[in-house]
């Protein structure tokens, strides 16, 4: 495993000290990424050596990527390795079904690592706004930890996630707002808290966790780059992550080839990212009046909007926004034709990629991952008034 | 893989054919048990390469056991090989994340193989009666198989086993009563109407895809048996699955040793095995008003309630029940402790063995296997009305 050696600064390329815990970069608040020196892994046979030795044995979940992630004993609660399932209607398309995760969503990826370094720099007390799953997962985290969590939170957010911080003995305050008013309030009260910010991109190691994710899809398809991957973005870390992880592996010869196209997917109601892209803008603005039942997407200026529209532009790919109609019809199509019950969140991507069928943006002959984001158990109250 | 050579009566040794759909033995009405020539999988060589051949690359789940399951085209949607978790205040106690799986539950496995079989046998439409979760993976599979789903389940049981029916499909029948009087209903109009009934213990393969979780656990431990294992008893076919992997894995000359103590965890409302074992039953009696907040525990008279009693006395186990109030206590216990949500059925477990160790039947220094049986996600009403 090896050594965090400096963060970078993901827009001015400041380097930051990785032995103290850090933030956003001093000089211009933008996210900071985690480097290493990576070449004790470069070469395939430390890639082929994954997930056959002895720590792997049991379940070692991202860890089997341990060769890529900062040497710190982990908080773990066997998040990672999620299945990579084939459509029964379409052999190309691959369901990454994030929902088998701890907590039940892919936030638990980044905050296992969040949460493992916190524990590491000394740091007790965490906080952070959340749409609704990254609560859940900070909590349980921080509860394995022994680490209080103050989680603020929409008051309309799903019934599951309400009750899990809770049962997780997690301090959480329902908010008359979105995400941003939220985060708005962690971010004043923190210092004189006394707690530390873990907010999306505000700290750098939820994107290192999520990067496993781009890992993943890789070996699961033999070490070979799918087309297109098409990732529900709300806060879009998941996407920043992935991309990490892409450039990492062709630094390591992991893989090579050309990169997939990035599909970042929203809903209708709250597309900050679709607008900005369509609009050839370099940054997101605020959306007015965010809603929609995938509230996971209801994020209505994520704080790394400028790296996710680099990273769509320089991939070739696209942004699109589905209603919730679409989205719900997706759900049910999916889960009465597969037997995957997704997030709503997941459906929209399933949506997206039958619009991008649809205009020819794709043809069905080219292999893509679809990220179901969740399971769907965690939605009952908004699945059940719509189904 | 093998094929299935025949089917065992577990009661009377009479064999069945297995190349026709079988329900229970044809002479005395006894769960069968699939039975096949595995001498090519003898020996630790066999045992040593699963996990580590190119099917297993992506993510194969359960069929890495493959040598040990029917040679049949399968129906799956990613279950098994679920995290086996090290308890943070006591590391010989292993908490077993059936969460996990597709549909959240253990049930995944045995429906798994159920529906693939089903559709190996050509059959196009099946019924169960449930508590609750069976229901759910049973429509998934089905959804998956593309086949019809009968699912009768009491109309107070958790509102994500309803909607998760719904949504996948199936035909959903609520009945005011208990999985008891389901089950009657699934018999008698099963034949009218052309459904095969796959109960729990009246097909043969709910249990074969069940004993993957007695492979598992072992594997996990690093080939080797755990001092106790505590099994969340409604069915039971989980505790049957697990003793046949068990005994196949010691003539394959995979494991060997001192069998696990098989404790049956059940809750003070309802607690048919508890009592016959207290009285030195060979099986249980109808428990009268059955009533517990676990609601897969909600079984008034297992079917397979002599073998279960057998295992339990054959292994030197134990029968615990324990009250809501109790179970309850321990799921906040663990979540708020060990960052683990679990389900009613899976705190039972973990309730059972703070008891077993308050009472000396076993020292904290024992290895035990905590089954999870499903991830708390699936009872966010019942839980956030407790916690």
């Amino acid at each position: 495993m090896p050594q965090v050696a400096f963060l970078e600064c993901s827009r001015c390329c400041l380097h930051h000290d990785a032995t103290t815990p850090q933030t956003v970069c001093t000089a211009c608040a933008g996210s900071l990424y985690v480097r290493y020196d990576l070449s004790a892994a470069t070469g395939t046979a430390v890639r082929d050596r994954i997930g056959t030795t002895e720590q792997d044995h049991r379940w070692s979940g991202m860890g089997r990527y341990r060769d890529v992630l900062p040497a710190v004993d982990p908080v773990t609660l066997g998040e990672g390795w999620t299945p990579m399932l084939p459509s029964r209607r379409n052999g190309n398309v691959w369901l990454k079904e994030e929902g088998a995760n701890p907590t039940g969503t892919f936030k638990a990826r980044g905050l296992a690592l969040a949460v493992t370094m916190a524990r590491h720099y000394g740091l007790k007390k965490l906080a952070a706004p959340t749409a609704g799953n990254a609560g859940g997962a900070l909590a349980a985290y921080a509860a394995a930890a022994g680490m209080e969590a103050h989680i603020f939170m929409p008051k309309d957010t799903p019934m599951a996630n309400q009750v899990e911080c809770r049962a997780y003995g997690a301090h959480l305050t329902l908010v008359d707002g979105l995400i941003s008013d939220c985060g708005r309030m962690v971010a004043e009260r923190s210092p004189k808290e006394g707690w530390f910010d873990v907010s999306t991109l505000k700290e750098p190691y939820r994107v290192e966790g999520k990067k496993t994710m781009g890992y993943e899809l890789v070996e699961q398809l033999g070490w070979e780059y799918p087309d297109a991957v098409f990732y529900p973005t709300g806060g879009g870390v998941g996407m920043i992550g992935m991309w990490k992880a892409f450039l990492e592996m062709e630094e390591l010869g992991w893989v090579s080839g050309r990169r997939p196209k990035m599909i970042a997917v929203q809903a209708a109601g709250c597309a900050p990212v679709v607008r900005a892209f369509q609009q050839g803008q370099a940054a997101s603005q605020m959306w007015q009046d965010a809603h929609t039942a995938a509230s996971g997407l209801r994020v209505p200026k994520p704080y790394g909007d400028y790296i996710i529209l680099d990273i769509v532009r320089q991939s070739g790919g696209t942004a699109v926004a589905l209603s919730d109609d679409t989205i719900f019809a997706s759900l049910k199509d999916w889960a009465s034709h597969e037997g995957l019950l997704l997030s709503p969140e997941g459906a929209a991507a399933t949506a997206a990629y039958d619009h991008l069928i649809r205009t020819g943006f794709l043809s069905p002959d080219e292999t893509v991952v679809l990220f179901n984001t969740g399971t769907g158990n965690k939605y009952t109250d908004v699945i059940g008034a719509r189904v």
